[in-house]
């Protein structure tokens, strides 16, 4: 006896990614309007401790604002913060925080996880939220650039485990997206610019257009001009969206196309203790994997050498030490075991077109990590 | 400044859920067949202790499948062998070992977690599987009448925290389901018979002539009929994967229909620390909320008298002491609050069609509770 019973069926996802200036604001509706619903549900906040130190009154504005809005949510208990960063995802004793708060004070699956930070720390909440009661309604308001344009839109959680990036995690959508612009003003420089690599990354494999454009505004995001930055966060969170919607947004195929330069920055970001920060190490990762398809042929010296300046431009490094190691390499065999099957790894066929490829020349990267430590040091051309 | 994006997506999942007899005889195709890709996978075993021991030669035949199969995968490690039941659910242990071999043997996002037992070997395995690597393919193989017809054929998976039952869990489908009905054989005969309180359960909601069947065929269930249990566990899968793909697989609402008798069941589970088994905690469940849904005059004293009676042929109890208490009202709040939004409970309109009340009578469940132990205690008729 063999009989097969095939089971089909597909869930829908929808959730709104909003952007808005002031969210604290009494005045501003649209936190209240995007959790208002039959029955009055609760909220719990969960904030980076970077941003709570960099908006003391934060807090505060949360109270005032969930008292001015008591038809729409009413506050399960005070908002937690948590340390920032990479910490909260490397350690458990935040998450096991959240997940014990979710336990404490009655959160159930109507109810809302609201986290307010980085993209460590979004990560580290949404896959608490993810696993309580199989899954709590979850609300992100992401404050850095990174996390706003992408890494917030998206519909990933996880936390870090036996020394690797996301480790565990799941795909979970969330109930809502909220970039509040007004957090970017605060960032340290460091942050603000280290969210713009993703959209350099985006622009180069999908939109030749995008590029010319940050590569014409480069120096007016590099002088933290608002106004250019607001343009950037949202076209790069919308390309970000269509990609998603666009083909298997839980990646059950070996590749994935947006992650350009990323097997060498997840590595170097874990090889240097998390000093080089998320955004800066893609800088760096697109810079080897462009300066790479350089030294294969597929790209010209001048597009590089225009890639190499932007990165420059925005203030950058192109180049740490541990670029150079060995043991940088065992990143492309983590990449393609946190995604199974084959390797899988995104270049540059041209500015705005990436290409995909299932092996790596080791000693053309190395050369490439060579070059890259050279523009560093000199800052000469990239053919030179 | 508001500005909104709507992001939309569906997300597609097939997967197979099959019926056969001896699995691991190398002349058998089936598990082989469900593996076989483009480049050979990693498969990892993860065994029920209890079925490790009512099946000596299992782990022998694997190795000895594994080896005429090597055109299909590759084992990635010796089985791992892991308590029963609500054990492995409850300390975290057995759960950490599993995630502890994801990483120890390089199992990736295209290999195999194959999990072997009963429905809380299951629930435990397919966790861990979905949180490492944002998940793992994951074949179930349900070694019980209760996990065949039914918890392992959908798409939870879970384990037990805060002394609640599957506080940490996730939706998430498995590759396949492969039922092999040998191992019904060696199942003691409460478990054997603990799984048919699902298929009643079904039936009373859904399907009044299944139910017939039931009351029809309950002695030869109950004195072990293989081709009636195995015609049973295929319909009450069948009706259980419709239902799931029918509607809302991911339980978005605060309802869950195929729950009837289980917000008793749950408490009762663990008020008696698991004494009680899911299926004998179900079939009491049954047996209250259908006495209730008589005393509220919803069910004539006749269709009462067949519920009661079936259960009783199959051999269940009707009554246990815990059920009298005060504290199995706690029961009606966790399933609330696990579900979230209103409560939501199924009752009985008559035999075969469910209907969702959002409030309960306290007074009047006591009141069945007693009616119950009676009817344990004397075997008389409902309406005396």
């Amino acid at each position: 006896m063999n009989k097969v019973i095939e089971q089909t069926f597909s869930v829908p996802f929808r959730y709104p990614v909003c952007f808005t200036t002031r969210l604290f604001d009494t005045q501003n509706p649209l936190l209240a309007d995007v959790m208002r619903g039959e029955k009055i549900p609760k909220a719990f906040f969960v904030i980076d401790q970077g941003v709570s130190e960099a908006h003391p009154r934060l807090i505060g504005a949360i109270h005032r604002y969930a008292a001015a809005h008591q038809g729409a949510f009413v506050l399960a208990a005070d908002p937690l913060v948590v340390p920032s960063g990479e910490q909260c995802k490397n350690d458990q004793a935040s998450f096991q925080q959240v997940l014990d708060a979710t336990n404490d004070y009655g959160i159930d699956r109507h109810s809302y996880i609201i986290a307010i930070g980085g993209g460590a720390l979004l990560d580290m909440v949404g896959f608490a939220a993810a696993i309580a009661h199989r899954g709590i309604r979850h609300i992100r308001i992401p404050t850095t650039v990174l996390s706003q344009n992408d890494s917030g839109v998206g519909v990933k959680n996880g936390i870090n485990a036996y020394g690797k990036k996301n480790y565990l995690g799941t795909f979970a959508p969330p109930s809502a997206v909220i970039n509040d612009l007004t957090f970017l003003e605060t960032l340290e420089d460091r942050d603000w610019r280290s969210g713009i690599s993703e959209a350099i990354k985006v622009a180069l494999i999908k939109d030749a257009s995008f590029f010319q454009w940050i590569v014409a505004n480069a120096k007016a995001l590099a002088a933290r001009d608002m106004a250019v930055m607001t343009d950037l966060v949202v076209r790069c969170a919308e390309m970000h969206m269509e990609h998603i919607a666009g083909k298997d947004p839980f990646e059950t195929g070996s590749s994935r196309p947006l992650d350009f330069g990323h097997w060498a920055a997840h590595k170097l970001e874990h090889l240097t203790d998390y000093r080089v920060r998320h955004g800066e190490a893609v800088a760096i990762g697109i810079a080897l994997d462009s300066t790479y398809s350089y030294l294969k042929g597929m790209l010209t010296a001048a597009e590089l050498q225009q890639i190499i300046q932007v990165i420059r431009d925005l203030g950058f490094e192109l180049y740490v030490p541990e670029l150079s190691g060995e043991v940088l390499l065992q990143g492309l065999q983590e990449f393609r075991e946190h995604l199974g099957g084959r390797l899988t790894i995104m270049l540059l066929e041209k500015i705005g077109l990436g290409v995909e490829v299932h092996a790596m020349d080791t000693e053309l990267i190395q050369e490439a990590a060579t070059r890259l430590k050279t523009f560093q040091m000199e800052g000469q051309n990239v053919s030179s």
